[in-house]
């Protein structure tokens, strides 16, 4: 049953046309990179079938070839985050866009965000339900609203007026993410329950199951101008209360990007992605205090972030093409492709 | 008319009852701050009445007052900030709660965002337009909904069931913000007529004249336990888009707070404030670069927010208890009171 579904979601995922646009600006170098992230969390190969891992390889695979093109083709950083999340986005093994799953309300509520790390121009969207590909109109938010961050139907209704996709809410609907809502619900109630007997067992529930919080794309560019891009999005926790929004659209938190440092996009539990402002934290490691891309990414996710009880991980690359991709779960859907045209895609740790 | 209207309105000023709390934290010091902000922007002499400047700095004294009373009487800085805050929100001279603008739909869609400095937990609401005090709304999604950020008809439902007051949107509707909004409209509606005549000198419109802009209400406190909170609540940019959500609900743009860095709550164009992550970068200068309190604030507002067409400014306090209240617009309503119990308030630069 499994099979069939994800079988015919991937026949049914709709690929966008993206147009690669070379850059005005000039070219300093042949690097290009492509970094992207399809969320974090309890990813084991004891859990997972060899078509599902396969899926989800391909997937990661097939966006980032999309974004890779615009970059090879002298297209910009932004142009290829933009293009590499609109595919992921539209791939319902994701939890973004198509693949969004639902919130306590039945509904699905979307969020993202794009940073130009050339002009420090930042657009996000948060808690949309009709925008089919979240990140286009979180960059139309930056680059034509005024704004930096529009939310809700007065996102909808600014998306609309420039042209973006609408879709109806029904569009989100994927078997496998209601299913998982009904179990998030049914847990909870037995959570409740379970809280009236002194000395319970029952200690999980939907807050704290990784199981139910984990899901984000992201990506990250740099481009052969020097100009490097993040963009993320993402569909927020099975069975969070309605109108919560999570680090994916807050810019330093699960997104930022600055060609002086670096371009970082986060996934994991995004409270505590926010409490600590993550992605800006790592690019003032670099600035301030002149760590290594890696040194900075690794000091959040692998030491400040445990202290906080959080989990996740993140994307970076930095304005000489070094790549960094930490995290503390068991598991996070990643890959990179560099001027070589290698395509790296992992799934496990220690992979 | 408008002595009339100030003074009505002030009399209608309902002082919510505050109580303090002592924390259960060992005494450190006996240094207590509280310094508070009621926005920045074209705050010219020249353009205020003695009576109006008399009541915006009654008012500021009385809100310092009453945050200071908590922290006097051993309560924390949590307790003092969200006090504070309610005081300014409930005042209809600031662009906040009960004095929120009106955007261009002709609502008042209020934000606000705390932060507890001991323990990095924050709380922030968005696009609420029935919560009488946006900032104990906050404070209830940081203490109890296990998330960070709630948005809309979400933030307003779960502050409903917290206990939060709700009133009627009705409630915010204050004559002066309702003209003020009928004046950006029609300006807006000349520069759109001034576009079509080349060489127009009709330049200015609502999103550039910074009287329509600026306005937010903003506190942050050390208590006597060595703790830092921040709060900030604003009713957004007359006149903006439907929707739009700025930096004072940010965590770590308009608002941020950290035992071992500072407490910081910013005020001005909001846009720049989110793209610059603001309050988070004034405590990275701090934590890894070693600045001083004031040497990072100036490096952010006096410096890199020019660079960026920014204007605004913010408040903050250190661990130590020493404050800054930088801005580079003409005047920043703000004042202060340290452990001598004196007050100060400013409202012009240069004062």
């Amino acid at each position: 049953m499994k099979r069939v579904f994800i079988a015919l979601s991937l026949l049914a995922w709709t690929v966008v046309s993206a147009q690669a646009q070379t850059s005005n600006s000039p070219v300093v170098s042949n690097r290009i990179v492509l970094v992207i992230h399809g969320g974090a969390g309890t990813i084991l190969k004891s859990q997972m079938t060899a078509e599902r891992e396969k899926a989800y390889r391909d997937s990661l695979t097939f966006a980032l070839k999309r974004g890779y093109a615009i970059l090879k083709n002298g297209g910009t950083a932004l142009d290829a985050v933009e293009a590499t999340i609109k595919v992921l986005e539209d791939c319902p093994l994701f939890n973004a866009g198509k693949g969004a799953v639902f919130a306590h309300n039945g509904k699905n509520e979307l969020d993202a965000a794009i940073m130009n790390g050339k002009t420090l121009e930042a657009g996000a969207v948060a808690g949309v339900t009709t925008i089919k590909n979240p990140i286009s109109a979180a960059r139309s938010v930056m680059e034509k609203s005024g704004h930096v961050m529009l939310i809700g139907k007065g996102a909808e209704e600014f998306a609309k007026g420039e042209g973006i996709e609408i879709v109806d809410p029904s569009y989100f609907y994927t078997e496998e993410r209601w299913r998982s809502l009904q179990k998030a619900k049914k847990e909870d109630s037995l959570k409740a329950a379970g809280k009236a007997m002194k000395g319970s067992a029952i200690l999980s529930n939907s807050g704290q199951n990784p199981d139910h919080k984990f899901g984000t794309v992201g990506a990250v560019a740099l481009d052969r101008y020097g100009n490097l891009a993040a963009a993320t999005s993402t569909g927020g926790m099975t069975n969070k209360k309605y109108g919560r929004v999570g680090d994916s659209p807050i810019i330093g938190a699960g997104t930022y990007a600055n060609n002086e440092t670096c371009a970082i996009s986060c996934t994991g539990v995004g409270e505590v992605f926010m409490r600590l402002v993550v992605a800006k934290t790592v690019s003032d490691l670099i600035e301030f205090r002149h760590y290594s891309l890696q040194q900075a990414a690794e000091e959040v996710i692998m030491h400040k972030l445990g202290t906080f009880q959080g989990s996740g991980g993140l994307i970076g690359v930095d304005r000489q093409g070094n790549i960094t991709m930490p995290f503390n779960t068991e598991g996070m859907y990643r890959g990179y492709m560099k001027e070589d045209g290698t395509v790296v895609v992992k799934v496990y740790a220690g992979e």
